[in-house]
């Protein structure tokens, strides 16, 4: 409930407290300032449930106007400088062109998404098809995705598989499970030495009775058997209710396994509510034990992305939404009191170390969001901003 | 594991061992020939998950052609002789032609569905939004949904609503309580005084914050409020894991509240999957709720529909299977011996009560349903039967 | 992350801007000044899982002991002023002298708990048991307490049953059911005119396969019938993973039957974790149904009440850890800007009302209970003031 | 609902029937006849929930008259030649002597289960407690145990750690996981050449914010790290709602390191309902699993055991009860016409594939148990022999 127009003398404040820690509020606005989130390029189109996609005016329409909205939400908030493709949803016959238009307005590809969902011909499945032939197309289409990640100059390739069966007895699990590693294996043989391959799980959906890759631990061991740039990369909403999702992350950091983050939230399931609009707590416990591992000295090299389709919502505000929750919630991670709370856990007081997390949680850390966002020269308050752009009228005239 | 050409001498072993156990396997007969469960219009239409839809040859691409489904799934089951139907997507401008064409298939309209989630109006609620005039708009389409069954004869309105929300203060909890109500009174008293409301809850799905319908108490609070032709409609696949379904049928049924069934299984989520494909036992623990409750002396009176939009199997014989299903364990849930359950119960042997379900469970009925399909004069086994009729090649050829 | 010692001049920063959004601080402060939560006597003795029961070194071993600490609690809290009893855990042949001591502490009895699980007669269940030897036995135990409350001059009866069963066949739905609401008219006909019977409903546990009161449908169903000083009781931790509690609540307080809470918190099961301490937005948002329900007229009269046993934390510490938890978020709650959210959810600005609700919850509303607490005589911080009080030797000493 | 007596028939049938299938009930009776399933000693001791434990009369006080009820169960179903034993339960100081009454009664010990959870010292954890002395107390147990094995002839060390946090804060995920990686190397280390370490793992309880192996995941991964002898435990009860476990038997049996089984049965949570009892045909699709696999040529050696803590029922009734089970949908399983599943995978004819497992699941296999039973020399109903036997009478008598 702070003011951006009194901000400063909120920030002194803070700052003392923050100093009084022990903690360097320096070095802590230069992580914020590093901090990036990737935003996905479907989550500025239509979208919607099984029972209905519902139109949104102004929703982009096609590659370059994806580039566009998500341009927008980095020029406010500049920390969404690249952009999720989704292939063929974005495809173009001119890479160089797109490359070019998008870095003409300030952002770039970031990962690639093969799409091995909608086809008819998967169906059954993709990777795992009983069918060869089909196998080949889902491989060939993630090697063109390569290819095109190649001409981008993206890193890394998302790989989400819907597959999976909805009746038992409908496929064998073993036989599916060796075509899926066999697949993997020639797709990972061909990735460049600096591109990394990030596989996702999923509990379940779409397919509804079992889900080929559908926990960390099948992700992991396919990353273990492919090789060192093989990561994955866990979707906050792909989880069984009651699941320790922090815990899954210092585990998978622990092994130098975790590569990439899809941030959303769920209450029951489905994976696409608005990041921190659940529970809040929860996501700030899990950029705890990032910047725990950080700072112990563990190799933390994770794209941060979010992935979002926001039905309700207008979804460019929706999405800025969702990156001020992450970048907040971030902030409040970054000033957990980590010496105070190594102390507490080794005496084994429980309340005080669980206060220490609630402390930094329970901080108001807008008054040094916006000493950030100032000097960064964004503006203070994105939505606010956005509202006050023009841009909304713009596309809904444009795109109409 | 009977063959359908020995099932006589098989049938003569059961019946003897019903017969030791005081159970008439007449009487048992005379029901599994009274059983009726409705198919529903849109089971024979394409359908997906939100992240595709697989077309299906020869998938119904109209009313007709649905019934021209339903009614051969009646012909090879003899237990389907109506057909929900769902408005608009059945719509027709003239339901005299509608109604005698299932006439001369041998079936009839059952329940009719009103659909008010697919409008873009509805994005934000039905009968609960905001807006007086999509909820006249809702309103207004129930009625016409009364009329049409008026016309056809149809006893029961259906009533699903996807209404919720996405967003924690998206909408005022109480405010859409209030309007539901009130738009329900309105239309619960433009029933026909031998008209019933069936209403039905949802735990989540379309909406994922909450749901403005989402168990069995707030839809029994709604009926008790409404009148005694208003009862609450369970669909299998609409609980959170866990849940104790046969305990909300007995509780219903206690109350003289309990006026439908979905049938459907699910394995975490999504409501679709074949009937008895996950968790028969959970099944034939409903039905014994069921008939135990009638025999009993309470009025049972329920609407027995499948709801499930099958993606994967052919449409027509995914169905045959669940009426499959659905029978055999019915004529499981028949044969209880039910007075040995009660003594045990009484003597509190809870080895020996369970057993006793256990029993009846773990007995082939197929000699006894193939002894009353022969006396219905259709075909022992309705699949194979489908198979051989040719009607798939048919309609592949006549809908493409 | 304030400071208690310069809570002052944040306090003004706070007060200046609530001001600014037509926030009354004083009637919020008088709000916080009033407000009472109730604690557990069995909250300050040994508890533990099946799997082992550990003793805490000062864990107070009888009715007096517990009275202390719940004493000690209200001294450091000041928002505490009653201590739930539980029966027979806490019985006495003297319950003047009983009241008298607790009055002496500066504290009173409060809610009356029947313990009708821990007998040998219950193994079968209590009010729903097969035999009407127990089920009597179980209606004297549950007079008994309202004689008991009659004396000590307390209000609720907070009934709780651990009725249910393990195995399908074991007893009958229907029956367990008939019995469990002819036990209840007899009880709820022996209340005087101001008490109430506040009926808990918990989804499973210590039955596994069915509960005889699963659901809020279920306990208001029975209220309903009984009368209108029978109320619902909800736990926070007796619910189906992702069920939308704030929703049962705003139902609940719209039907005019929801009697008392308790507070505890949950990740997957078990209902005893600390409140606050998994999701707080959660608790946020509950609190936010009670208020604006309060401030809409409507008659909230709800007894708040603390259940946990906390087994790794010290007792009293970790009861203090909740109780502030529980108190900041209320107030982060009072200081929702309610005429705003109500003006965007009108205009279906969706993301301004979701930033309402969070610009409240992200508020650190420290300074204005400092204020609180300061006015009202009590330490500003009640855990810092417990460790240095010198309380926990004490008793270490004395009761071991 | 197959009689005892006139079962001859039957079996012809049931023989006809399934050699017209190709399938080798010879075979298959064989296997039945070598199908072992370990009893747990606690299984026939008293226990309960954490509000009661109620006494059963001539429920076993000590390890002597476990192994006594433990060979009744034995003697009565011809598949129970092993006890599981747990440490300090029924720990003894002449093992030789133990183990020859043991073998005096016709069975021998089976796994040694340490026991670390009970002792006060492991309230905040054993091997991953924060303290090494409280490491080396677990591990020196764990060693002991490995030493009671050798005496015994044990092959299996069954290894189920409580482990885990009740707050977020407590303690640290990965400091946690490396003091547990250390713990398990000292004590692989120690075990004998033909020694197996099984390790256990459990999504929650009774430990309920984070459990330090949570999932298959996390054990696979510590059993890869030990060696070939560390091999993964699966306990049936002990995964979120709406797991695929069959799934998870065929990864682990495809990556070779399934080593043991756990029966029980969950419906919300806790894991001691009776095996078969709530998804009977759930425990029928894992064991479809692990027949395709041995049929597949896998190496497949599992330690099945039952893991049981009956509370309701007579507890060697309830073991007799989920002997039963097992063995029943066991042969079920055995049943399946594997070749016919395969075809119709390969034809991706999904409708007949659900249907072959179907039809194994439906049909009455009683009447080759009873084949079996005889030739085994074991009663054909071993429960109603169990009544008749008088046993329950005596030990009432003997242990009052």
């Amino acid at each position: 409930m702070l003011d951006t127009k009194t901000y400063e003398k909120d920030y002194e404040i803070l700052k003392d407290k923050l100093i009084e820690k022990g903690i360097d509020i320096k070095k802590i606005e230069g992580k914020l300032k590093n901090f990036k989130v990737e935003t996905p390029s479907w989550g500025y189109q239509d979208s919607g449930t099984r029972f209905a996609v519902f139109k949104q005016k102004g929703s982009a329409r096609n590659i370059k106007e994806k580039l566009q909205d998500a341009a927008m939400v980095h020029k406010l908030t500049g920390i969404c400088p690249t952009v999720a493709l989704h292939i063929p949803w974005d495809m173009t016959d001119n890479w160089d062109e797109l490359l070019n238009y998008a870095l003409s307005l300030g952002i770039r590809p970031g990962a690639i998404n093969p799409n091995l969902f909608q086809d008819d011909d998967y169906k059954l499945g993709s990777l795992c098809h009983p069918d060869k032939k089909v196998r080949e197309k889902a491989i060939n289409h993630i090697l063109e995705c390569i290819e095109i990640a190649k001409k981008l100059g993206s890193r890394d390739i998302s790989l989400w598989l819907a597959d999976g069966t909805n009746h038992p007895g409908q496929d064998d699990f073993r036989k599916r499970k060796q075509r899926l590693e066999e697949g993997l294996k020639e797709v990972y043989s061909r990735l460049e030495s600096n591109m990394r391959l990030l596989i996702e799980y999923k509990f379940f959906e779409p397919a509804f009775y079992h889900t080929d890759i559908p926990d960390w631990g099948t992700a992991f061991n396919l990353c273990i058997k492919l090789g060192e740039r093989a990561m994955v990369l866990i979707d906050l909403g792909h989880h069984p209710l009651g699941t320790n999702i922090e815990q899954i992350v210092a585990n998978l950091l622990d092994e130098g396994k975790l590569g990439g983050f899809h941030f959303n939230n769920k209450k029951y399931a489905d994976d696409d509510l608005t990041t921190g609009s659940i529970n809040p707590y929860e996501l700030f416990l899990i950029f705890n034990e990032l910047i725990s591992a950080e700072e112990d000295g563990l190799k933390v090299d994770i794209a941060y992305m979010i992935d979002e389709s926001i039905n309700l919502k207008p979804k460019i505000e929706g999405m800025i939404q969702s990156v001020d929750n992450i970048f907040r919630i971030y902030a409040k991670a970054l000033i957990v009191d980590r010496k105070s709370l190594r102390k507490y856990q080794e005496e084994k007081d429980i309340v005080m170390a669980e206060n220490i997390l609630l402390s930094a949680f329970e901080t108001d850390v807008n008054p040094m969001i916006y000493k950030v966002r100032e000097e960064m020269g964004v503006p203070l308050d994105p939505l606010k901003a956005f509202r006050e752009s023009g841009y909304m009228e713009k596309i809904i005239k444009e795109r109409s």
